[in-house]
């Protein structure tokens, strides 16, 4: 079975939500999975340790920052991401498509043209580049260097993005020769369901052993986005992973559990936490807020983690209001943890045939104006 | 025993350093004792869980940054200090004297009037104010209300803040009314012995649970400053905690402890920790050094904590240089563990009769050009 880098065994299905495991040569990840982002090779404000208490199966580290500072051949020299950090659970880097995508790259049909972050300096970033650093930062699964499309876009502009993305696809595999790495495809085509699909069977067609949906997320309406990700996902082979790039809120996980994800990233818990958003059972906290001054309630009295739930809202609050970054630890560790358990109940309602009551209570708890028909229709 | 607020139990003693147990109604302390600064009632970049794995016994908070943010009233209606940072170990409050002395603030006979350092507001603090204050936090052990001399100062002056702080001191026992908290009373005097003699007397003479020298380690020479803390600690009762207000250098602690103290406290650790700078066996190191850029050794080779042992200098550095906040937390840790090790090294070394060669090797470390011929002669 571990002919491949990656396998994907289906445990179990409700409608079009999958959960299952995730092989590789290091382990299983269950399925959905959350992958926290470590940018630099750090959840911001959390040290490894915390991360082997709170449990993560896989974490995500950013191809382009770490390329930058303190460059892929230190870490590779050092032995690679996982000893850099001396964490041994997964870890996926994307391919810097989606920062220099930000930084307004000039693209040729080579590679991308941008100014780094840290220096201002032009930097160069082809498939090639991006599978070399890859390769030399050591993950568990890579990603092929793609075009993200700003949205809104023109067709043309659609067009063009997603014909480059998948000719830097096909440069990708090419260059990368690890074996004990899988590499990713990724299907582009922005909120049009035609160019979804044939980004979809274009990227199959090439092959890889998972794929991920990407630029969508990226500001478009929520009603634009989720029919370009089902129909992205109804053309990708069932057995391989499927990753929803870039997706954090409650109501964008169970609607990309809806559509067949199996896994998603994105700053947002972590970049709440250290602003004072929690996530809860309530929907979004805001824990600087004056009501919360002498509030002895742990952050969600329905979802206490022993990392998070012993301190309560007036300490946070305290600590927020004093710039006290001890705060955004704290509820960092508490909204990983909470969506964790978010993407645990997902599975335990796929199992039990329920995931359509789940997807129900979770939109009537974080946009009870907004739930969709259908929802309320299955889930009574 | 347990009729007072704090005991202490002298176990070994070798010269005029001396090891043993302090006790209160919270549970025990080994002596000497270094106690992180935890100022709003965390120490910054960790949490209590934290706290609890890096297991000080004890650890200060301070008065004046609780009084103004949170408040105590709501500290208090939370359950008090403890509860509030759910911190089951001992703590310390200072009685707000030394923040309010960096603030410059107006004294009369009946009280400090200052601006507050949140919102520019004048504040005033009494002893009976500093007193109601540390009740309603709470803390195991509360400190009088002192007034601290800015250094260099004229006899007049010191005369007069000494005794001022003998009055304050008689009206913060008069008005501390916690039977199950310990009040300490605190010698001042600048670097003058004849003044430190008389104040620590005079103070004795009112009778306090334990006995501080405050007023020191700010700005004077080292050379200064031993004198005048020796002079102190010989007119203190022996069966009675003495704590030296805010150091933590390796080589202030060494001489804190040659001179008869028990327990220490001081942002420093903490503070350089921050700023990237670890204690070690080799001194200090500026960890965002280029030279540790490819060092893949822990902190101190020669001192492993599991806390922080397991990451190397070179991802300490790569985080430090792209201002992740976790380099702080990790190099937090191993300071604290550093001191705290080091107290434990103190203890072990007075137990054994070889104080002086410990005291002599952190002279060797931290300062080789300045070893005090004393520690030459005596470490051989």
């Amino acid at each position: 079975m571990l002919n491949q880098p990656v396998q994907l065994r289906i445990e179990h299905q409700d409608g079009r939500a999958r959960s299952g495991t995730m092989i590789t040569p290091r382990g299983e990840v269950a399925t959905p999975v959350f992958m926290p982002v470590g940018t630099r090779a750090a959840v911001k404000t959390l040290d490894t340790d915390d991360l082997e208490r709170l449990g993560p199966p896989i974490v995500l580290a950013n191809t382009y920052h770490l390329m930058e500072r303190p460059g892929a051949d230190l870490i590779a020299e050092m032995g690679g991401l996982h000893a850099f950090m001396d964490w041994s659970g997964h870890i996926l880097t994307d391919s810097g498509g989606f920062q220099i995508f930000s930084l307004q790259p000039k693209l040729s049909e080579e590679a991308a043209t941008f100014r780094s972050v840290y220096d201002g300096s032009y930097q160069v970033l082809s498939p090639e580049r991006s599978m070399a650093v890859q390769e030399a930062l050591g993950a568990d699964i890579a990603m092929v260097l793609d075009v993200c499309s700003a949205l809104p876009a023109t067709r043309e502009s659609l067009r063009h993005d997603l014909d480059l993305t998948l000719r830097w696809a096909e440069r990708s595999k090419q260059a990368h020769v690890r074996t004990d790495q899988a590499l990713f495809g990724i299907v582009q085509g922005g909120v049009e369901t035609d160019l979804r699909i044939e980004s979809a069977q274009r990227t199959v067609e090439i092959g890889f052993d998972g794929y991920a949906v990407g630029g969508l997320s990226v500001g478009e309406s929520r009603e634009s986005m989720v029919p370009a990700l089902a129909a992205a996902t109804d053309h990708l082979p069932s057995d391989r992973p499927r990753y929803f790039m870039g997706i954090g809120d409650p109501i964008g996980l169970v609607e990309a559990v809806h559509n067949g994800i199996d896994m998603f990233d994105c700053v947002l818990p972590t970049r709440l936490a250290r602003h004072g958003t929690a996530l809860s059972s309530e929907g979004r906290l805001n824990l600087k807020n004056l009501k919360f001054a002498r509030d002895d309630q742990p952050i969600d009295p329905h979802f206490q983690h022993p990392l998070s739930a012993r301190y309560s809202r007036s300490y946070l609050r305290h600590l927020l209001v004093t710039n006290e970054s001890t705060a955004g630890r704290i509820i960092t560790l508490h909204n990983l943890a909470w969506l964790a358990d978010l993407t645990a109940r997902m599975r335990e309602a796929i199992e039990t045939g329920t995931f359509d009551a789940l997807r129900g209570s979770i939109w009537e708890t974080w946009a009870p104006e907004k739930v969709p028909p259908e929802v309320i229709d299955r889930s009574g």
